[in-house]
């Protein structure tokens, strides 16, 4: 089935359940696939767009408002969307980070915040992570004093990820915060697996900046995040405009120049809007996900053999595990090679394993049902079975 | 009627014939609103991602094929999509302006071209325009050496919009950019108003950077643009990451800093590209664009008093007129002000004039039928005579 110009219409939320590691927190609820329809062309929110002329002033659709209600529900301050996370760190690094500047990143770190360094001519230093692949306070406060030591001064700037993509793994951002709080470092906490997944209080966690992903965690159109800030980080991040024509003498209000001017439009913003009471109910629930990972998980760990690399119990349903000593196993003689399995998954209606991965793979359970918990449990099993792997106990 | 969460279900491009200046080229195709619907989540064009891992190389949907066929289309060498056309000012000002440097803009210059000289630090220097509101090359030239005897060395980077915001008047880029390549200074061309509008051949114009914006100009959602570059400029400003991680020694393949990594995914990359074919043919169609914009604008100035504030006869259907000694009359005496004639638009089914402009607005008429024209030019001089302004001969 196509779309047009050679796009084929994509159908793997309708026929499988998807799996993938990237994708669970991002599909649209329905609201949002209704308000992306009505609002797809882009200037659609802009239509009674009145002075100051900015996108997070505009009462309707009620953007201004949606504005107030994600900084509270955020516990921070101020909040402006963004074209993705990664815009968010961009903006940050841009502000805080000089050339030569160390920037105080982990050894879990996304390559985006790397990214958003590099851009801005600082010097990544990761804090490395312990032999359970967590990343301390300890090992922070350690980590300051060496960069102290070799570049004369603290790091500029801390970008922490709550939940970082590789494990899954939950790292102590408070913690990690008041530590590079002593020294005067900002901290940006990364919550681009968690914002939209499960509760978080920038104010508690003790954090200048809350960064978040619409496509990956609020269930939003790409691309689309949002960057919260203290008071006080506000007036420095989104510093209004201060360039002037030479000519002209034209002045341009109260833009901002990280921001670029206004942000997100059209389908992304109201996207992101219409999905937002439901994001707002199902954080509330994050217990039944992890649940649901757990379901799934101790099929897989039935499986003799398998290991889970992420810290367990889960704290996220974004899981990693080894299956070299059970699936794997399968794939060394099987006439498909690992593909085997990938196709017992699909033959299934399960998506979103890497094809051919039968090493160390990942998967991510949220928003899937309990039903779909279950089921996935025992389509692992019967894989297993079908393919002669002993279980445990 | 609601979406969702206080959003309104928007009908103004269904219920009206829209003239607004910014939305006219950015209205979705019904293409682009099936593949929107089809790819609303984010991670949606990742599903077949493979090495080496980038946005432009995915083949299913044929994201790598559009890349190939928009740069061939823009006669330029690369190009890579971007969240907004002011993404691509900026990655562009990041790469050549650094702090004191002084930049080419010009008077009429959008507000965003500002925000990314700013944002890198950089020192607008401000092109006149003549009596005519135009850019010349001779202009160019004498701020140029201007600029040079001031701050002892030529800007570092010009960017100039083919058709600006405010008249819609077309500039001569070619020659500028003639002039500004005298002095080894780059050229960004601003084509938010002519990408996706009318033909844009980048290598007969001889400019560095192609920038497009899609919600503005290419029947794509937002955020979403362009930024096109000669295979020169491709090496500076898509160069690839160098950063390494200090204790993972991690390093980041072939992903572009400027990009921020990968860029647009999901509905905004996907309603690009299924408008691609659209709008490829409309823009060998510009001439019925202009004669119905001639339609429009010929009936306004047949009212008496009424001036066209934009280079005349029209190159492009951004219009800005003057109605000071036409309709801004009525409204001196007017119970309603100058709402009677936005009301009177607006109940023959007509929008995007500023509600309550009765002296200097602006109009586009891009994308209307031939019918829709005549209707406008009627509704014009109707809602003339109906307040007794006398039309000329």
């Amino acid at each position: 089935m196509r779309c047009a110009n050679g796009i084929e219409a994509r159908q793997v939320n309708e026929l499988f359940i998807n799996i993938d590691p990237i994708q669970a927190g991002g599909k649209l609820t329905a609201d949002a696939m209704k308000a992306v329809i009505a609002y797809g062309d882009g200037y659609s929110v802009c239509d009674n767009c009145r002075k100051p002329n900015r996108l997070d002033y505009i009462s309707k659709p009620p953007i201004a408002e949606f504005h107030r209600d994600l900084a509270a529900w955020l516990n921070m301050d101020t909040v402006r969307t963004v074209p993705g996370a990664r815009r968010g760190f961009q903006a940050v690094a841009h502000t805080y980070v000089h050339k030569g500047d160390p920037v105080l990143l982990t050894s879990l770190s996304h390559y985006t915040e790397f990214l958003a360094v590099e851009e801005a001519g600082g010097v990544p230093r990761e804090i490395p992570v312990g032999p359970d692949n967590k990343v301390t306070a300890d090992a922070a406060a350690m980590k300051i004093e060496e960069v102290r030591r070799e570049s004369g001064r603290a790091p500029v700037l801390a970008i922490i990820d709550h939940v970082d993509y590789q494990y899954g793994n939950m790292h102590d951002v408070k913690a990690i915060t008041a530590v590079a709080h002593q020294y005067d470092i900002p901290v940006l906490y990364n919550g681009a697996y968690t914002v939209g997944i499960l509760p978080v209080n920038g104010k508690n966690l003790g954090v200048d900046f809350v960064v978040g992903s619409g496509h990956k965690s609020m269930a939003a159109p790409a691309p689309s995040g949002i960057l919260a800030t203290t008071q006080e980080r506000a007036t420095e991040v989104f510093r209004t405009t201060a360039i002037e024509g030479d000519v002209t003498r034209r002045k341009f209000g109260i833009k901002e120049p990280e921001m670029m001017g206004c942000t997100l439009m059209g389908a992304t913003l109201v996207g992101m809007m219409a999905s937002f009471p439901q994001v707002k109910e199902r954080v509330r629930h994050f217990d039944e996900e992890l649940e649901n990972n757990r379901i799934v998980l101790d099929a897989l760990l039935s499986v003799s053999g398998t290991k889970v690399l992420s810290e367990f119990p889960r704290n996220h349903t974004l899981t990693r595990v080894d299956t070299t000593a059970s699936f794997d196993i399968i794939a060394t003689t099987h006439k498909k090679r690992g593909f085997y399995f990938s196709g017992a998954l699909e033959e299934r209606g399960i998506t979103g394993v890497i094809t051919g991965a039968t090493k160390i793979w990942k998967f991510n359970t949220y928003g899937i049902t309990r039903k779909q918990a279950l089921y996935l449990a025992d389509a692992f099993v019967a894989i297993a079975g079908e393919n002669g792997l002993p279980l445990t106990g």
